[in-house]
């Protein structure tokens, strides 16, 4: 089945060493205040902050900052810039900083001017987006969520302990992004692994679902194939620049849009994984490799054809002599053997759960799947095995 | 090497079975006064003319005709179309058909308040558009040139008897295209599998360059497998919905800019072949055929790794025992059997070119080549060697 499918993507992307000479001339296009969001300090270690600032004075901004920005960024930091967007009408939210920051930024966008509660309105009640949205740009310094070239705004909401994703509309996605690969050298390990895995998921994610022969499987396969060969070399070599440049347009080509045209699509991992997320604040990808692993063992037999096409096509494993069901366990096998390499814990144990937490997880997260739908008790039976 | 890149492409695409439900909504974002823009009456034949004029009236349009666009689009229709959007004041120029129909309506959007000669100034001297451009917008009825997601305007001035190509800036892209799978089946034999070699080329235009591993090489040979999947299933069977949408949706990919990112890319097999279609007329893609197989022959040596790499993951080709040329010029054979497969002629004579002709095109050929600067007596040898 192939299904219908609308791709709109207006994201502007600067890539490579010299993307931010871009900077200046796009930021001729926005009126005159600025509201700077940014995490906890890393930009400033890399000269980033005062290259940005410079650029900002340059064209003559009024700069408003909105620092600390944590990963899992949280409804109250989502409403503090709110609200500063509304006291100081900005003009444009700059987020400089990984997929955190500038999900919060959309988060802010679209909350400054929202009647009501923004946190019911659309991260639980899913409505559309009427008023007024403020424009985000990105500079982008860690990889993964490809949130520099879609609409997506992951915020966690301290008080209900829950995660909450939501896809806005393409008028939502940053008006330009800036990503130099350069930025990304400094990403500390776990965070530089979890990013790969990040972008391995949301590829199974797509990839993982339908019965047909189309366009989109085979661009996700190629953009898999290059994930992997590149993350073997950054692991080697943080600062291999192809290699961060290939993991970095992964990223970006896993989760705007193209790589899910005509696709159903699945997305339980990412649901059970936010649940995680919000219990433990491991790192995003790091969950994601947990839950993985036993989420496909327990559905890989409901879409026998693709998970055997996943092993042969992507990890080349060789299928004489072996039965279909080997062959799709033997990929899921070269999956968790290439999670490992990388260095990413294993067990929720390894990030802080504890064996209480699993049906506070279970209950919260949204049932669902591609291949197979799965139920609460299901999920549940998936936490505790990677435990 | 990496090269760095600009990705922007903001074509709304609506695509599949229920894509056209799309096209009164997006009318009410434009004036009153459109222009119509189609071929030789195709449209007409599968109840699609109809159809436009129906959600043309719906939405209070005033419509204007321009019919009769050929295959390889007339500087003189262009120009006709030119002065219509001068005269009537259009507000939207919408073409239905397929690339050459779209790349006309290009062409009559930068022309028609182009202050001078546009032929000169943008498809000679290659000048900026700083006039006004009228909005595009695109029904796609043949499948192919990517037309329908990127700036491209091939025109041919009959007079000079030369093709030129020129790549406008993306705000000259349709600003929506609608693609419904279903519009392709009627399309003759040869206009289909003209139309995949041609996405063929595209993408071998772009992969044959560089000696990286980078990203976009493996997205590339996705798309180039899924075509090959899909065009022996097409030609079997023009009504097969998956394979005819997969080929429609790799023809985007092909030339919508995502398989050029980060490519330093060749091109010279479209410059000679431009002069082909300049002086026999003879379906582009097919032209492209004829002059791919001598010139990947002629310049394989000088970018024999990547030769090998497309014989081996694009084609399969079995590397044991045998030597890198040898395997290299496997693949090459491999892409000639596949275009005699779908019965694509293989020499120029076969389209119409006389032996006279060939320093005619050679010396309108622009020189240039990705592993290998060719010049003009090697473009010549390699038309001698296809004639």
């Amino acid at each position: 089945m192939i299904f219908d499918f609308t791709y709109y993507n207006p994201t502007k992307i600067y890539f490579g060493r010299n993307a931010m000479s871009n900077l200046e001339g796009e930021l001729l296009g926005y009126g005159n205040k600025v509201l700077l969001v940014y995490g906890k300090g890393a930009i400033k270690k890399i000269g980033l902050y005062d290259e940005v600032i410079k650029a900002l004075e340059n064209t003559g901004k009024e700069v408003f900052e909105l620092e600390g920005i944590k990963s899992n960024p949280t409804l109250s930091s989502m409403l503090r810039g709110a609200e500063m967007v509304r006291e100081h009408d900005i003009d444009l939210i700059l987020a400089v900083g990984g997929g955190s920051v500038i999900d919060c930024a959309k988060g802010i966008s679209v909350s400054a001017y929202c009647e009501g509660d923004p946190w019911k309105k659309y991260w639980e009640d899913f409505e559309a987006v009427s008023n007024r949205i403020v424009p985000v740009a990105s500079i982008l310094t860690m990889t993964g969520t490809a949130s520099e070239m879609n609409a997506g705004s992951v915020i966690t909401n301290e008080e209900k302990m829950i995660k909450g994703g939501r896809v806005f509309t393409p008028d939502v996605n940053p008006r330009f992004s800036i990503m130099n690969p350069e930025f990304t050298f400094s990403v500390p390990k776990i965070q530089m692994v979890s990013g790969v895995f990040d972008i391995f998921s949301h590829l199974c994610e797509q990839y993982f679902s339908g019965d047909d022969d189309n366009t989109t499987d085979y661009v996700i396969e190629g953009v898999m194939k290059s994930l992997i060969s590149s993350a073997y070399k950054a692991v080697e070599n943080p600062e291999d620049y192809e290699a961060r440049s290939n993991i970095m347009w992964c990223a970006t080509l896993g989760l705007n849009k193209i790589t899910g045209c005509s696709k159903e699509q699945d997305w339980e991992v990412h649901a059970i994984e936010h649940q995680v997320g919000a219990y433990t604040d491991c790192p995003h990808g790091v969950g994601l490799s947990i839950v993985s692993i036993p989420y496909y063992k327990h559905i890989y037999k409901y879409g026998l054809p693709k998970f055997v096409r996943f092993a042969k096509n992507v990890w080349g494993v060789c299928a004489e002599g072996k039965t279909d069901d080997e062959i799709a366990l033997e990929g899921i096998e070269k999956l968790r053997e290439f999670s490992a390499h990388m260095g990413i814990p294993q067990t929720l144990r390894e990030v802080g759960a504890t064996e209480e937490m699993l049906p506070l997880m279970a209950n919260s997260t949204k049932e669902g799947g591609g291949y197979k739908k799965i139920d609460r008790d299901e999920i549940l039976e998936i936490l505790r095995e990677c435990y």
